[in-house]
């Protein structure tokens, strides 16, 4: 993928029947290449960036039309990737997709790796890293509020905040060199060391390490698990959280569960919602796999909604005997069919109906409040950071300013407090990718859809 | 539907995950109404036709960014509505789409019925109706064959031959109405009733509307049902066809069905190829709804592949006790295991083996000749038509010119014979659209996928 000579082409699109599609090209050639599979060779390779040309893409080595298109023409500079490139607006038709992949693969270009051409942006200056970085999050994006805290990284929102930091540090580093390069009764003014400014900085890239906890939530969603016996209501209850909630449903592909999966919003909050086989003791060793799934699902859960059925007589027994798994944090307890039998008063439990919708407000208010008590008040701004790399990156620069303040302080050498200053830039110039090595890259940009 | 006063928008693109998506606008007040919700409107509003704008999509009631955004303009008359357009390649995010699209409903624009923009483009006569029905068939095709046929009439090549037959027609209607405004002795040299001509017509009418038959099979496909006893090796051979022919597999969203269904391509023609439950006689009835859905799958069958375990002592009794399917025109039966027990010679069978993959060729080459048996010769070239309305129009206007020809060959006064002629003009003009009821439209547009 580290090679940018070639000229490469995928289907940006979702591989789905459609009215439209778009097949992106982009590389040194790709304006020439793409002429050669097109009707108007002439007007593809005259036309302004930016533009426009309607034609066919044509098979050079038959003459045979393959699909009626629209080419944006984008020249060197001009695009997304920073590349010449043509994006082909097609006919979202299966086989013609097809074709068309196979005749570009087949006439000089390239099939594109996943996020090559976000790879490419990066390489030609376009985006940073943050902003690469920012571009799957945002095609991933499960809500309203993840994506938009996406579209903001992705405008430089976190590029700027960081560039912002690294400036702080320089600063320090600017006086500490002017410190080691001068005697002190050359310099004259003020030769205090700027703690407070190192202290701001320090403070600040802990700030912003700190939006982790809310940018995985709004970024990766939380798992939120129903459980409780059978028939307490919970494919009830997870069909009114649905209705309710729904934002976007994903239709899983693939192999059949025992359970059931969705994707439901909370105040902006994704929520990957699951519906469990019933919890109870069986001696069925068909059933035993259910369980088995259930439990795992149960593990992983942020918030499990345990579900008690309020019209049995035995309801209390079964919260009793539930204990340990009610009594986690992560745990709320739900009373369904409060209509049909009255919730204990001396237990803390949510008491809803799924017939009535009797305290449904409750329930979904307690879900966000228990979502979001790990989140930091900087969630509420714009400027959230999502992923690993980047917090363990602030991390590290925020430990190293922190060594520095402390050898300073202890009265060392300023050479000594130079090495760590350094450090903390490289840890920044590592978030942005100004330094950045070659493995790093292939692991953020493997993490891509194919087309972008 | 029928009202173009307004100005409309659709994704065109598929609802799924993916790096880039389409949301597309047409109208007479396209660009100025999107210039509200974009965050250059002088950009939008000055751009020349067919050409590019980089910027965002932006909510004017809060001024917050949704989503950056290429937005391709379209001047009145250049898109492919033939109106005021303008299409915005989005990042592919669901909840970003969905926030788009709920901002362009709540700022004058129209959410489009599905087929609206070939609709108006039909209205402003950049499409004739058979070129309308080709985008749909286009978009749906399921191997490359049928999407060649359909990109071929959306190019006109159908109504380029329906406006010749027309032309003939009109010779024909023009001799007779010299005939009926003049007398005899007025005219002069050849007043001969050009027979040869109306002959001619009618023949091509009649070979264009045999074209159907081709067209269904490219267009829709052919249902090909495997079916067999239990541990026939049904599922064996499914999954080699699979691998052999695979073009596209569709995955198929819904309901859990107790069969397997997948689309194959075979010389071009698109096959949905069906994997059975195991026929056999049982009292079991769970098993019978199985059983029923196998039948009922049998009875639509293009062609069935019967399978035989030809590794059993009984299988020849097994053909004997299936032998009404088995000799029914449409079946293939298919010796499988043919490894481990040899085919009868005095059966027609086809022997293969799925572990070896040995008559597999012969299996195919059997399979795609029983398929193209009902095709005439002129599945071969590019002009083909596909809808049930216009192999009945065309057969309409035949009918019409046969009577005419009768009438007067009977000796009838002409101006009878002008009314048959008239009605088969008419028959080729609703062919194209130039006269068409309402419901007409309404029935070809509805069947669209929105955004098309």
């Amino acid at each position: 993928m580290m090679n940018t000579d070639d000229t490469i082409y995928a289907l940006a699109t979702a591989w789905a029947e459609s009215a439209l599609a778009i097949v992106r090209t982009s590389g040194p050639h790709a304006i020439s290449l793409c002429s050669r599979c097109f009707s108007r060779p002439k007007a593809l390779i005259d036309a302004p960036s930016a533009s426009l040309v309607h034609g066919y893409i044509v098979d050079p080595a038959t003459s045979v039309r393959i699909d009626e298109v629209v080419a944006a023409v984008y020249r060197d500079g001009h695009g997304y990737t920073g590349e010449e490139a043509v994006e082909f607006t097609c006919h979202g038709s299966l086989p013609g997709l097809k074709r068309i992949l196979d005749l570009f693969g087949a006439n000089g270009l390239r099939a594109a790796e996943p996020g090559e051409f976000t790879f490419r942006a990066f390489v030609h200056g376009r985006l940073d890293l943050t902003q690469a970085e920012a571009v799957q999050e945002l095609v991933a994006a499960r809500s309203a509020a993840s994506q938009s805290l996406a579209l903001s990284r992705l405008d430089g929102a976190l590029r700027r905040r960081i560039e912002e930091l690294k400036q702080s540090t320089l600063d320090i580093v600017s006086f500490v060199e002017v410190q080691l390069d001068y005697a002190e009764d050359e310099i004259g003014g003020d030769t205090m060391f700027p703690r407070d400014s190192l202290r701001k900085t320090i403070a600040a890239l802990d700030a912003l390490a700190a939006t982790w906890t809310a940018g995985r939530l709004y970024g990766q969603g939380a798992r939120v698990v129903l459980a409780g016996a059978t028939n307490a209501g919970k494919s009830s209850l997870f069909n009114l959280l649905l209705k309710e909630e729904r934002a976007i449903v994903s239709d899983r592909h693939g192999t059949t569960r025992d359970f059931l999966e969705a994707w439901i919003q909370l105040e902006g909050i994704p929520i990957r919602l699951y519906d469990t086989a019933g919890l109870r003791d069986s001696d069925d060793s068909i059933e035993a796999e259910g369980i088995r799934r259930t439990e795992q699902l149960l593990d992983q859960a942020d918030i499990v909604l345990l579900l008690l059925d309020g019209s049995r007589q035995d309801a209390r027994q079964t919260l009793q005997s539930n204990i340990a798994l009610a009594g986690e944090r992560r745990t709320i307890v739900v009373w369904n069919k409060s209509d049909l039998g009255r919730p204990p008063a001396d237990q803390e439990v949510i008491a809803v109906s799924s017939r009535t919708g009797e305290g449904m407000d409750r329930l979904t208010a307690e879900l966000a409040r228990r979502l979001k008590e790990g989140v930091s008040a900087g969630a509420d701004d714009r400027l959230v950071i999502e992923s690993e790399r980047q917090r363990d990156g602030l991390a590290r620069a925020a430990q190293a300013l922190r060594r520095a303040d402390e050898l300073e302080d202890q009265g060392l050498p300023l050479d000594i407090v130079a090495v760590e200053l350094n450090e903390a830039l490289q840890a920044l110039g590592e978030l942005t990718g100004e330094v950045t090595e070659a493995d790093v890259l292939e692991r953020i940009f493997s993490g891509f859809c194919v087309g972008k």
